[in-house]
């Protein structure tokens, strides 16, 4: 176990390490039956004392994540323990013993539950296929197939095709994004953007700043990278640069991430005024924006969306992501990321490191579709339908869910935030959840730090028109039953 | 700048900064003109002397690399030097003083080279397009896109689509490599392979062993890591597995990273009984192998391959790595990975962290091809065609190039080692290359540490049939013309 602990931080040193081991026994790093390290090997290892090593462990057998027995040592609790013939058996017993470098892995723990085919999954943050633009993207495909197949026979240069990045310039413009195709660098999703930032930008113990809750597979992608997260709250503007700003007086910030449209997973927007202040503090203490923005084509109709950063960003400070999933095809697995001068150059080292490139077939087979005037048509009838869908699930939920329970009165984005009293635990209702046909993402997964773990993400667009109420009802009803009699 | 320096190592701490400091000059993450720390802050950011840290600037003076003048700084050299009015102009400015994590992206600084039309590439290491399956992919693709399409309206799962995952899983049965789908991750690629290897089980001076000289992709993946890495010498067997014992009997050698059959660059093939020797090593020590098999398919008529090392190994040490872009195309970005038991899982995190899975629409559209009757037809012609453009380039350079110059004898691969005296730098020659029309790869991108420079690599594949001999004799003159008079 390789565990990073900031000895200056206001968190003690037990907690942190309580909380690195209990992560990684939440997101499945850790499996069922494994032995943990000794009390004298935690301690050696992390420079700690005897105690703190041992209330670490009493305090997670505690939480039940552990069970520790004497003489035998701490082990990650299961309902059915390996016998010792069993383990002896495995030729891959070894394994156990080889260290890793990751932190946690709590997206992929999640969402990678292998769903029955009858359960509704209001967890993926996708739109249902039928409502995306299959007939535009085979069109695409087959013209590139036929007079263009010589992109299959070659590399991509590492930043991507030349062309399809002059079609996604033209297409930045209209969002008001000017920027010039050298860039611009093709990415594999969002995902692979956030994690290019991270490991060339955060080193172990850099500092990022990031909304809380947060979408987890950006916290997953900065731990990897070893970097401290400082979490910082979002108000009905979006995140708070006041406080951002206190943060930076006293320790050295690095960067800040943000998903200022439709922020994953509460779908806050923030306003023209805090996007310019945030710029304003960055530009002040040079400090990096990442803006992850997979939402601006799901508008729903709103016209006034606030401009994004990177419009408003003059002096490079901001390093803009867009998927393409959400409106495309997330089969693609394409995005593009948006970024300049010196910063773009690193960028793009690392990229090159990481894969050489995307794939060229994919971003040439695309080069059609992004050209088509049909696009802004399908991106019209996308959003009417998504509205509707989305009055539906509000309408629902005010009449089915009991007050005690709270979602967001102005939110973008495909997904809602719902949030419970305290005392409700959502990482307890999946197992019910499943029983009885749906699956949602418990909110405690969305924490760069302790969970809150009364919360919980659906997403209203990944269901066939006929599901959604079903899928809603059941939701509701399960969660009124997790609640105390009023 | 983030230098990880190795106070246990035997290379004084004075010439690694040196090294690391020049290789981030070589290899373009520090661009001409940018000023690097001053020696005060060297000294203080690296807890050296002073003195060392002069002694570092002047030692890169020496080189050629940087510029020191008295009272303004260091600077890495440059033709025209930016003058103070045109820095001042830029609004990204700011940018150069933020740190990064990149250590080196020397594949990055060689590959991305952008050289006009004229010139005549024997430095990428693929295979002419003309050569390529393209009816095969093209009927593939079709096939899908009519009457699969739905793969485009998903997320993959992280691992990889599971009906291909079962197609690879029969491919490789008949290369000797038994393993199930669920042992299977479709990667982007090899280069990310290694990546993810890399950034789950390589930490901070962690110990890597690598072959020397060695496929710079790789040792720049293990740096972005920050792991220590080892040369080992390789003989016309292989890797020196009594060099490993050696090196294990002092450190902590926790993988060896190799490409056994047609070793980048050398082409050498490790015998089987070496094969058997590794495996046995790794066994004893519980030391992971990663092998990279890129070049499986093009036996060029050599029936007698040994088989790949995973095809050996039953106690789950070796993570496989098998890359489509020599055989079927570089534009498609996919590879694969082959490992077990928590390696597996592992590394599966590590993938759902990087890019949340590999393009689905990829993967489905190549069922039909690997499923294809005509499959091994096709590798048979392409073999043919390969052994008879090996044949003429083998001749050719026996013909045209200095008895000085040295080939391998034996080797297997798409590329060609060839070693110069030890007085001729091939750096040097790469303005001229490029001046009469070539381009290839200059040796000391190949090293882990302090470059040899008297080495290239070119690729014999990678030409149209008319273009090949033209090539080959431009190079022969060139380097025949860099030897001191016989």
């Amino acid at each position: 176990m390789l565990l990073t602990l900031d000895r200056s931080s206001r968190v003690p040193v037990r907690e942190q390490i309580r909380l690195e081991i209990a992560q990684r026994i939440r997101s499945g790093l850790l499996k069922p039956g494994q032995r943990l390290p000794s009390v004298r090997v935690l301690a050696e290892t992390l420079h700690i004392s005897l105690v703190t090593a041992h209330q670490v462990y009493k305090a997670l057998d505690r939480e039940g994540l552990t069970l520790t027995r004497q003489g035998k040592g701490s082990f990650v609790r299961e309902t059915a323990v390996l016998s010792a013939e069993a383990a002896a058996a495995d030729p891959y017993d070894w394994q156990l013993s080889v260290p890793d470098s990751l932190p946690r892995a709590s997206f992929w723990s999640q969402s990678a539950v292998r769903l029955p085919p009858h359960i509704l999954d209001l967890a993926t943050a996708a739109i249902h296929c039928s409502l995306l633009p299959l007939e535009l993207i085979q069109a695409s495909f087959r013209q590139v197939l036929e007079h263009s197949p010589q992109s299959l026979g070659c590399y991509s240069s590492f930043a991507g095709d030349e062309q399809f990045r002059q079609v996604l310039t033209a297409y930045l413009q209209q969002q008001g994004i000017t920027v010039q195709p050298h860039q611009l660098l093709v990415t594999n999703g969002t995902q692979q953007g956030i994690d290019l930032f991270a490991r060339t930008f955060l080193g172990p113990g850099e500092i990022i700043a990031v909304e809380t809750p947060c979408f987890s597979g950006a916290i997953d992608a900065f731990r990897l990278a070893r970097a401290t997260l400082q979490q910082v709250s979002v108000d009905r503007d979006g995140i708070r640069v006041d406080l951002l700003e206190d943060l930076a007086a006293t320790t050295k910030v690095k960067a800040v991430y943000t998903v200022p449209t439709g922020q994953n997973p509460t779908g806050a927007v923030m306003s023209l005024g805090r996007r310019q202040d945030l710029l304003q503090f960055a530009r002040t203490n040079n400090i990096l924006i990442l803006e992850d923005e997979p939402h601006r084509e799901i508008e729903l109709g709103r016209k006034d969306l606030p401009p994004p950063l990177k419009a408003l960003d003059t002096t490079g400070h901001v390093v803009y992501l867009k998927g393409f999933s959400k409106f495309l095809f997330p089969g693609l697995r394409l995005g593009l990321l948006a970024a300049d001068g010196s910063i773009f150059n690193r960028l793009l080292a690392a990229k090159s490191i990481t894969d050489l490139g995307s794939p060229l077939w994919l971003q040439t087979a695309l080069i059609p579709f992004f050209s088509n005037p049909l696009l802004p048509k399908y991106l019209d009838q996308l959003n009417s339908v998504l509205a509707s869908r989305r009055q539906l699930t509000i309408r629902l939920l005010d009449r089915l869910l009991d007050r005690r329970i709270i979602r967001p009165r102005h939110f973008a984005g495909i997904h809602l935030w719902l949030s419970l009293p305290g005392n409700v635990n959502t990482d307890y209702l999946i197992p019910e959840a499943h029983h009885r046909g749906i699956h949602f993402l418990p909110g405690s997964i969305f924490y760069a730090g302790e969970p809150a773990t009364n919360h919980l993400r659906i997403c209203w667009t990944n269901l066939a028109d006929a599901d959604l109420p079903r899928a809603l009802k059941i939701l509701c009803a399960l969660l009124n039953e997790a609640l105390e009699p009023a």
